[in-house]
């Protein structure tokens, strides 16, 4: 990585990637298109919610389908560059299929601790890319620690979020990339799906960088959403105490955290950039997932939708001329059984155009 | 859209985008993110395969998880242009929920018709997004005649591919993609996954546009991979009979159709890029999708993993200097349970460090 001056004098908004800033060799890390997503103005949501000015970063369109593989891509090529094979991560299910999507993509071996509640598809994908599963009868938290002691054992890399500092600059690229797509600026504010922290922390970061090249003048506002019974961490932020909940629950599994691991930096982080934290409901977040997917055609997990739900909640006190962009973290393909518990799948009628017409007539009544 | 003759001359490497060539104003195109699709060189396949020019063009990384969304994307623009709100397509589910996903972009109303077998993560993709879904006892070409006389009875935009021209005409953006990735080249060889015939007659166009424009001097060859057992284009090819067939059969589920409702068009696209067509077990269909997922980190349907399927099947015929692209068309997201119903999930373990080794252990053996 190029040191901040040298970096100032090399940069010219056609020339610089922000795979660039990463502090690895471009040689070591794989061609797997991670990053790049699109910001997108969606036009049937600001007119539905009144504001001219909101964006999504739809970071679900990475290739294992989630913001992870920003992480899991700067880990799987420091690996190469320290001449490591191995990489362990505890994971709610994207980090984990996000890291064995990687390490496919560059030879390596890898083992992820899950906890047993995981939702199918995101262990059907760590197993189709050859990782080794090992789903566990406890919470993320007890997997977390036993991945740290596993890690030490066998002399494995470790990618779990909070501890590995790589996944913290890997993920600030998708900060770079939006400051790139508002044309050299940085927004008023970013709602954050918030779980340990460390996702705002990489976005803090990639502003940072911007900041102390002269390329923004302010940080943006960081805004942490939270589901309400998995919230250590907008409890931190009035507390000033980082203990773990007794119990952590909510339908947005990849939040569902009792530690956040991250949350010393992320606590900082929110208070240096003026923002603060957002506690949504599960119902408010289903809610947000089907206004998402209804108004702009994406259909993403509830993790990400969190973000609106935040945004929702506290909106009034947003300026409508705020340029605001929500954060959608992971693709709804992979924990289709949230919406299908809730959905009831039309029935199969006869292939018969009088039988399909009154079942078209029935529903446009 | 501008004349051959107009764009020509307007032509620069650096400013001009494959949307561009589309016959639509573009401020009728709704801000979702459509093509712009990784072409990939996937190190640890070139090498496992011996073919070091092998490309995969991951056309997963579409806003609904499939290649489809370009020609949906146009079908929405159209539709806007024409002053219409209603569209119907009959699909085997990656049309319907591309369709019912830019519908919802657009705020157009969208009824599907589907076989009701169709996978369900499908269906709850395009109710997700406020389609109303139709599922008919029946085949997918027993949908299409349907839809076709629901289109007329209610005077709705039909999307159906091999009958409305800008779906071939919209997924044409993939083949300038490729050529803008190779640097201004076309390859000399693509893999493409077909039921119908229409992705591949679209991939002809695009090139056909870039034939015409001088920009290059040879069409690249096109190779139709289709299921053994569902295999109406590929008899066309060496019978010259389009009859469809009494049955058709394949795990590839969106690639099932009797009539090869482009036949007669994608035949003579075939020919005249002195292409061939090659038939594929299920079996080869999912060892491919296997060898992808372990080899790059992409996890497709096994409708795109028909390609790779193709490519080994005829690989000792393939120079191993020339330019090869594999089209994947879809996400494995979609269709999990193609793949669980032949995996064993691992059982969870205790969550105890000594448990743990001792399976990390036994799956070392």
């Amino acid at each position: 990585m190029l040191a901040y001056s040298e970096l100032a004098e090399s940069i010219d908004r056609y020339d610089f990637w922000p795979q660039d800033w990463l502090p690895v060799e471009p040689e070591l890390l794989p061609d797997y298109s991670v990053g790049g997503t699109p910001l997108i103005a969606p036009e049937r949501l600001r007119a539905y919610l009144g504001y001219p000015n909101l964006y999504l970063k739809d970071d679900s369109m990475n290739p294992s389908g989630s913001l992870k593989d920003r992480a899991s891509f700067l880990v799987a090529g420091m690996a190469r560059k320290i001449g490591k094979n191995h990489i362990i991560v505890a994971s709610t299910g994207n980090s984990a299929s996000s890291m064995a999507g990687l390490a496919a993509a560059t030879g390596m071996k890898c083992t992820v601790l899950v906890p047993e509640q995981t939702p199918v598809v995101k262990l059907v994908q760590c197993m189709m890319y050859g990782a080794t599963v090992i789903p566990i009868r406890g919470d993320y938290d007890k997997a977390y620690e036993l991945s740290m002691q596993l890690s030490q054992k066998y002399g494995w890399v470790n990618r779990n979020a909070g501890y590995n500092p790589f996944t913290m600059e890997g993920k600030k690229t998708v900060a770079i990339e939006m400051y790139q797509q508002l044309d050299d600026q940085a927004p008023d504010n970013i709602f954050i799906p918030t779980g340990d922290g460390a996702i705002l922390s990489g976005i803090y970061k990639g502003f940072y960088d911007l900041f102390q090249l002269d390329l923004i003048e302010a940080m943006p506002r960081l805004i942490a959403v939270q589901p309400e019974k998995s919230n250590a961490l907008i409890r931190a932020l009035t507390t000033n105490s980082l203990e773990p909940l007794d119990h952590a629950e909510t339908i947005a599994d990849s939040l569902c955290v009792r530690t956040a691991r991250n949350g010393v930096m992320a606590v900082k982080d929110i208070h240096k950039s003026c923002g603060f934290g957002v506690p949504v409901t599960d119902e408010a977040i289903l809610e947000a997932q089907e206004i998402l997917a209804k108004q702009t055609g994406l259909f993403v997990e509830p993790a990400a939708a969190c973000s609106l739900a935040g945004f929702l909640a506290v909106k009034s006190d947003i300026d409508p001329d705020s340029k605001t962009v929500l954060l959608l973290t992971g693709t709804g393909l992979k924990n289709p059984a949230v919406v299908t518990d809730r959905m009831k799948l039309p029935e199969a009628v006869d292939a018969d155009i009088k039988a399909i017409a009154k079942r078209i007539e029935l529903n446009s009544d």
